[in-house]
């Protein structure tokens, strides 16, 4: 059902700052900076093999990722799997007493379908499920 | 210089418990139960695609991971890189400015070398990088 760990969010403060240091870490180049309304964040990755770094800034006071900020500090907020088929996912893990966050929106970064589970599901943990558009049938 | 993401590392509250919810969710057999004792942890691992999960309980009450856990509640722990050569990989990142965590012991799980870099380096981030015994020199 995973085809793999597709990226792992990481909560910052400051992106350009943040952009610098993951450089310098990573020593690969980032992606183009990109705003992703539904998730109320500013997104820029990092390749690191073949999984990518995810740096994360909330573009809203209360979104998400600025109350993970505000809560527990700059640190990593989600890992997310690559899937072939998200509705196959949901309903599965569904079916297996797991509980999903808001499905209206699954718009994600770079064109992808993404669904989110509840980290009370998960012990705590912030899970996403991604299906590219090139696996969309 | 970084090769891949070796693992992300989670710390949990009960293993066992936390063993069963992630065979439900990756579909994954989990590793054998290890307790490394340098890093005061017990740990248990789950492949996906070829990164792992590493899941993490704390065998002493003031272990790095209890202590994670006591104050931010379960959650993602850190993110471990494989490296080809863990000095070189010191040598260089301590000379870009950032500061490693004690390098007293580097005992890893798995018969690996590790290293970590300090979260204030990083912008609250907890980075491992493991050099593996088949790639020793």
């Amino acid at each position: 059902m995973l085809k793999k760990i597709d990226h792992i969010g990481i909560a910052v403060t400051d992106m350009d700052v943040a952009i610098q240091k993951y450089s310098l870490l990573t020593g690969a180049e980032p992606s183009e900076k990109e705003t992703v309304d539904a998730q109320m964040v500013e997104t820029s990755f990092f390749p690191v093999g073949d999984v990518k770094l995810e740096l994360l800034s909330g573009t809203e006071k209360d979104s998400p990722v600025s109350r993970f900020v505000e809560k527990k500090g700059p640190g990593i907020h989600h890992i997310c799997f690559e899937v072939e088929d998200l509705d196959t996912t949901i309903k599965t893990l569904s079916a297996a007493g797991l509980t999903f966050i808001d499905l209206a929106s699954n718009q994600g970064a770079g064109g992808t379908r993404v669904a989110f589970l509840h980290p009370k599901s998960t012990g705590g943990i912030l899970f996403e499920f991604a299906e590219h558009p090139t696996d969309m049938k």
